[in-house]
């Protein structure tokens, strides 16, 4: 660790695409930037070691899940996240609020209270305020902390989206004084608005007022098209303060970055690169392989041409095809690997695109093809 | 590869526990040697580059289920097994024996045509004679082959073990005609005879008639109490031949084998520390750990303390608890990898104390620990 405050400055500008870099304690940041799922303190399937040997410099985990099991106690108690996951990158913890809307037995939103559930593990109840969900986060001791908010299903009923901004706005307030004065870390809030283009700048408005030290765009990637989700960001993100990072939460497949990069967005993270590797889809610059399938049984080339992290361009897809269907371990680790790799790999192509004043050549490339 | 013959030599003795070396055209094998099972072409939960990292010289394979599943001509066609599951490691494969009898559903053992048999997973029907297992094993291009035999049950009528005997006999004979002159590989032959000392003197001295490169010592470990193991293998083991290296099969705890090296055994396969990984039990030098219990998730003490292989030695005994009890399977892969780092570390340390005439310091002290 170094004594260093949080910062972030643009670096290189391609239309609106740009690339940046985010100084942390714990290390530095290349934006545009994709951060891996760590849910429950793993990164599903893999060593920490080998993430971070793929370029990684930042992961996310979830404070609802580490709330529930094993509880935040028990992680604090020997440093917080990273001493009790041995991850020495910086991590981002989201706020919880999403994952009560879709996971928890959801008893009720209080606007003074918090948000009231029961967990989906064992159904003990909760109470989680905005205060206390930054109170989490900081005994978890993340270096990205994120407001709560409240995260309202996909709706054609603008009332009710709208309703839901201003608990999000007073929530989004609590987090910051919660927050205080902590330059070493930093605290980002969460634009909602759903579909609606007035709401969302509505939302801005009201959170820039705030000062937040980075803008992330909830809500999205939640059943929407692709291509509403580029109408939304076409809209918003050239609005978004410039000198902050820009986060788009929970997206998604490499085409989606690629649009969303094209649109000014800093930060990405998703579960599809380790979900689809417990699946048997590997993502590769030759597009997606579904390796269960019966036509790899006879291909005896490598899934993966260009990495040697831990050697997984030397294992063939008829081996990897033989470990799905083995119900081998050995394949979840393997592909997921591949996919961490790839969408590393992809980041550091997007950035080298936008420095080349070449993105959208990349673009044009790319985006039908993964 | 280098061109090099299979070669034993035993370098020290310490009573009867002796220290030797396997030279073998893909590396040599210090003995007392333990080979972790990978039994389906992968080590359950580990990357084959760990499991070198961890002073692994030598891994074991099994034939019934890779001719089951994927079939042995989709390994032959990438060049073998080590390129199949990219293991550079000398590689001994069993012959199918011990599963076609505790795996398949059984149709009859024919003392010509051989095992007729129909597959755990799908039904299919084969026909396993001495002759195809030896094809098979060259197919696999494993470094060390095993004679089909057949294993019989626990059982007190010592009739049927000494029929079974004779079979054994006759398809060891067989297996050895079949294997021919091949002086860059190893044919071992299995001693069987259930718990008759007895038969198990018959069945060795056939055995020594064929003369094979290294003997086996089968049927034990299959439900007899450890003192009637340590009772045959105290009575056969000193008969066997000196020069050529003795393997006793399946086995097992670490007692298990700290009373075979006393005997004289070099070497040993064992399904124990990967299965344990994954039932949440670590061998450790203080004993076992359930590291399911919940005392574990008051202890911030790192599971394993000696080893940096992947960073073993820096994850705590809470933080593994917490994995198991949220069925991640990096609970699998750290416990898996520290119980092959405590396996490779207990036969280093084995191999140490007879050089230093400290065996059975080494046993006493250890015995009755792990």
């Amino acid at each position: 660790m170094i004594d260093k405050n949080f910062s972030f400055s643009v670096l290189k500008e391609d239309g609106l695409a740009r690339v940046g870099k985010i100084s942390t304690q714990r290390g530095e940041i290349d934006t545009p930037t994709f951060m891996t799922v760590g849910t429950q303190g793993t990164i599903k399937a893999a060593f920490i070691d080998d993430v971070i040997a793929t370029g990684a410099q930042v992961i996310l985990s979830n404070t609802y899940h580490l709330m529930i099991r094993p509880g935040v106690e028990r992680i604090s108690r020997i440093g917080g996240l990273h001493q009790f996951m041995n991850c020495p990158l910086p991590i981002l913890t989201d706020s919880g609020g999403f994952q009560i809307m879709s996971l928890s037995k959801m008893v009720k939103i209080d606007f003074e209270q918090g948000a009231i559930f029961n967990s989906h593990i064992d159904g003990k109840k909760f109470i989680l305020s905005p205060e206390e969900s930054i109170r989490i986060q900081k005994k978890l001791n993340s270096d990205i902390v994120m407001v709560l908010d409240e995260c309202p299903k996909l709706t054609n009923d603008k009332k009710i989206i709208h309703n839901s901004l201003k608990l999000s706005y007073s929530w989004a307030r609590r987090s910051k004084n919660e927050f205080g004065n902590n330059p070493k870390k930093a605290l980002f809030g969460i634009i909602q608005g759903g579909l609606y283009k007035d709401l969302r700048l509505e939302s801005l408005e009201g959170l820039k007022k705030i000062d937040f030290d980075g803008y992330a765009i909830g809500g999205l990637a939640v059943g929407e098209t692709q291509k509403q989700m580029f109408e939304i960001l076409s809209n918003i993100v050239p609005k978004m303060p410039y000198k902050k990072p820009r986060y788009l939460m929970g997206v998604g497949t490499p085409s989606d970055i690629l649009g969303a990069v094209k649109n000014g967005v800093d930060m990405f993270d998703c579960v599809i690169p380790t979900r689809s590797g417990r699946t048997g889809l590997a993502f590769t610059w030759e597009g997606r392989l579904n390796l269960r399938n019966a036509k790899y049984q006879k291909d005896d080339t490598p899934m993966c041409s260009y990495s040697n992290v831990r050697s997984i361009n030397s294992y063939s897809k008829s081996y990897i095809n033989h470990l799905i269907n083995s119900n081998e371990i050995l394949a979840s680790m393997l592909i997921t690997l591949n996919n961490i790799v790839f969408y590393q790999d992809l980041m550091k192509k997007i950035r080298t695109a936008i420095k080349n004043n070449a993105f959208d050549v990349f673009y044009n490339k790319y985006i039908d093809l993964i």
